[in-house]
């Protein structure tokens, strides 16, 4: 189950944004943060005319490094653990990803002479073959930078250049596929808002609202607005979500306590607050499946237990004995506030398949960068806290990810979440080892040489950045995040509003966490995305009872074929096999 | 109907062959030959080293080119129409743009109420509307030289210089579902032996078997293999079909005499000898049209005397009046051997809807042009007598097809023959005179202005060639070619005996005409075709019913949606409108 699983996110995250950023792209490629904030402490990558460089610098040791891992990887485990029930079973979030490595592992134990679902086996590994055929297709014409399909201008090079464009990935189409159509719509909506209006309106107050010479790629530039306004709108939105989750379940719990139930489930209401995003009804698989994933469960005092317990170790062990420039309240803030955000970014990945990990890591290096300043180590403190950030909203992410391929599958939730965690407590001491190996044997993050890092870079850049807090932000930026903060808070409570009133148009309000994840990157996956429900469309209008019965499996195939290849290839690029081919667009020669 | 025809027919013209070779390709853009042999008779093109200057050259006048238009057009119409019934009814020969033609045609006849006539409709212009607007979004990608799709190397760019790929081309996808499947194997068959074995292997004689400094498209060099072994098979298999026609037409005719029937039409024999190709059974529908077809009848007498006559005009007018560097017995020689040609271009273009004029043209020029000798006039003489070649043996193909069109449509033969006669006649004059408006406008054929015409020069150097007779072609090369000629012969031979012993095996023979056609274009339309008989397999597989009843359909949507985009092509390009992007292939930077 694992290896599809962290196929289909390395997938994910190999997506490069398109050629007019992708040199200075944001997206890292393993949340393990080695390559980027972990290297980005050392003076490998620091230059010498950085002030206060002494306190600014951490060298890398393995020691630390698995101490560190060690002392925060477990928590994000425990910070989401509590909710999956709202998440997966009331809020009925689809985690595309989660979804369709369930649908393969089920593949495998088929019973004979189910007939139905002998059909849905068949249709899941003929789009899986020909959803890998087509990636292994696509990879003959890489050869080179900004090659092959991934940058093809489909809608042609002025669209390209906002990010408009088709890529021609089998997964999104899939994903699109699996997610209701309000999420997608949503979804196109919010790119049209951001890419199609706001960044070129910014733009052209280049020179005004920003220095005219910034790149479009840095943070006190365009970049800023992107990477600032669309977590606030995700804050927004998921803030919103948690408090109505926290206060339904307080309301249930009162009522069950006057009633003496003594279940030590945390009783989040069933009739909580679902999105109305048109979510199959329950059928009698589902209802099994229910009945499994609540049978077997993990207490949430336990859960909560071991969020505190971990957080507290976290609060002594990482300012005294790792990094001295944290301070202790700065850990522990961390951690009184991640819960909402491993929320947030789990609930967006539910809804889009997108874990915007790196946003939430950048928050953490402002807020705690600026906060200690350069004085007092502020580099070292914000890329610590981004560490620790990124660490607990993925490790969350993926966790409710993993239990939906549970929930689908009928596995025990305990046996995974144990599973996790060992296999957590793995990758906490292979990973570094793995890295120190690469470490001594190449010189990794030196300039020039083909092991560069330009992510350890980027990152003590937006470190060094962060110290100077919002002042640094390009002009009005602080107020439009102030506002799309609130804007999603207005539009749930309005949806809310209706829904309770009984008006139907509830349903026609757009979801504003689908609306925010495109404003950071671009509107190509929701293209895809959009494609994707163009067919099931298309299919259901023309045979409405195969639809229902195929299109899922055929969207796992689609998003695990081209997860798959991602393996192959990585052993390609590893014995470093170029692709024999590059497909370039270029203006015309008219 | 001649508006559908027409941009199918240009359409197909204006497929360029890959870039290894474009720049020198020597299949014509349009069939007048304003561009090509007629230019190429003027001192524009003619350079001033040439020897016997004054009489190797004809200046352009309007008078003399629209009477040699009179002269040598009508006569292509009739050399062949006395054979339609064998063509079209006999060897059920399939002529996939005609058909398509008359697929759109018809539906916009469908009775209201018939409900597969309907279904049928819908198909056609959904796949009519997709092929469009692919040909369309094709567009936007080929600003510049060998850019967009058709030039995409689908297996790799060593495979496509040898024209291996697949050009995403909706027209010859549509021809191969249209085709027989034992047409789309020879195809490939005839790719794979041509391209894949014999020109790489005769490549690599390049310095023994011709001069190493011959560019590939040189007639002296690779290109000479290629246009005369594939006329040889042709020719070959034309023959061998022709002949059998006339023997069993004349053992019909001997029959019929001794039955006192006084039919006048050409007793072509109903068991003649139809290609096993697989072609569907008999339906009502075909009854009907068959019934049509022979009811409203063009006389044989009549066409025979028609094309005796203008044989006989032209025999006397070319040499007299218009070139005086032809002599009478050429004349008269080319159009003795004329429907034989014409036999075997529609025969090819029946089967794989490529029309191969400008082989036939060129076969024209190497034989007259060296029996002129340059001493006598031989450049002109030999594109004189290209002219008349390409004429006759183009107006066939395309009246053939026209015919097909007429079939399917259940139009009057004879409403159709006397159509083509006056438009015909139209294009005499109008021809000429548009081209005569652009020759005194701009500087056509001029080196280096934008009018510099590559085909004029192209075929004054195969003229220049041509009067040195078979010396001047490349070593082993008339072997080759005699070889080839006899190959058919005895294949076909083989499978008519095998057939007349009804031994089964006669039906895996591939069909010779099929494997010839690649031989000179290169095998990525066979690919295309292949293609669309790996579609319409599946489909047949999956729901024979369904495939039965609306694949022509379909595959005609595909055919006339390209076809109908070239007009707008056309209309951007004379507008001097540039496509906006180029998608372009170069080898990997790896």
């Amino acid at each position: 189950m694992e290896i599809e699983m962290e196929n289909v996110d390395l997938q994910q995250q190999n997506r490069q944004p398109p050629s007019s950023s992708s040199s200075s792209s944001e997206e890292e490629k393993e949340t393990g943060g080695f390559g980027s904030y972990l290297l980005g402490m050392s003076s490998t990558i620091a230059s010498p005319d950085e002030g206060y460089l002494s306190k600014n610098i951490k060298e890398m040791k393995l020691n630390w490094m698995i101490g560190f891992l060690f002392v925060v990887s477990f928590i994000g485990l425990f910070s989401i653990v509590a909710l999956r029930k709202t998440m997966i079973i009331d809020f009925k979030l689809t985690y595309p990803s989660g979804n369709a490595t369930a649908h393969l592992i089920n593949s495998f134990h088929t019973l004979r002479g189910a007939k139905i679902a002998l059909k849905q086996v068949k249709a899941l590994w003929v789009s899986f073959s020909i959803s890998f055929f087509w990636s292994f297709f696509q990879w003959f014409f890489t050869g080179g930078d900004n090659c092959g399909f991934s940058s093809f201008p489909t809608f042609g090079l002025k669209a390209y250049a906002n990010r408009f464009y088709f890529d021609f990935s089998a997964v999104y189409v899939g994903v699109g596929m699996i997610s209701p159509y309000m999420v997608n719509i949503s979804l196109l909506l919010g790119s049209i808002i951001s890419w199609g209006f706001m960044w070129p309106l910014i733009g052209k107050r280049k020179g005004d609202w920003y220095h005219a010479s910034l790149s479009d790629s840095s943070m006190r530039g365009l970049q800023g607005y992107k990477v600032f306004i669309s977590i606030a709108m995700i804050l927004g939105d998921g803030l919103y979500q948690f408090c109505l989750v926290v206060y339904k379940s307080a309301q249930a719990y009162k009522i069950q306590a006057s009633h003496q139930s003594s279940s030590s489930v945390l009783p989040v209401n069933a009739n909580g607050s679902p999105p109305a995003l048109g979510a199959p009804k329950i059928s009698y698989d589902d209802e099994i499946r229910t009945d499994t994933f609540l049978k077997d469960q993990i207490p949430t005092k336990f859960a909560i237990a071991g969020y505190v317990v971990l957080a507290l170790i976290s609060t002594v062990v990482l300012p005294t004995i790792i990094f001295k420039q944290l301070k202790w309240y700065y850990v522990l803030l961390t951690y009184i506030v991640a819960p909402v955000l491993a929320f947030c970014n789990s609930y967006g990945a539910g809804l889009t398949d997108w874990s915007l990990a790196s946003s939430y890591g950048k928050l953490g290096i402002f807020v705690f960068g600026a906060w200690a300043g350069l004085a007092n180590g502020g580099v070292i403190a914000g890329l610590a806290a981004c560490g620790v950030m990124m660490s607990i909203v993925s490790t969350a992410s993926d966790l409710m990810q993993d239990f939906k391929t549970g929930y689908m599958t009928r596995a025990s939730p305990k046996a995974m979440f144990v599973s996790q965690v060992v296999g957590t407590a793995f990758g906490c001491i292979i990973g570094p080892l793995v890295f120190w190996v690469f470490f001594k044997a190449f010189p990794l993050g030196k300039t020039g040489s083909s092991y560069h890092a330009p992510y350890a870079a980027l990152y003590r850049g937006i470190a060094l950045l962060g110290i100077e807090g919002l002042s640094c932000l390009p002009k009005h930026c602080v107020q439009l995040c102030i506002l799309f903060f609130f804007l999603p808070i207005a539009l749930n409570g309005a949806r809310d509003y209706l829904k309770h009133k009984n008006y139907n148009a509830h349903k026609y309000l757009p979801n504003v966490m689908s609306m925010a994840i495109p404003f950071y990157l671009g509107p190509y996956f929701a293209i895809d995305m959009c494609l994707g429900s163009l067919i099931l469309y298309v299919w259901e209008r023309r045979n409405k009872a195969q639809a229902d019965m195929l299109a899922s499996a055929l969207a796992s195939g689609m998003i695990c074929g081209d997860g798959i290849w991602s393996l192959p290839a990585s052993v390609l690029s590893l014995a470093g096999v170029k692709a024999p081919m590059c497909m370039k667009f270029v203006p015309g020669s008219g």
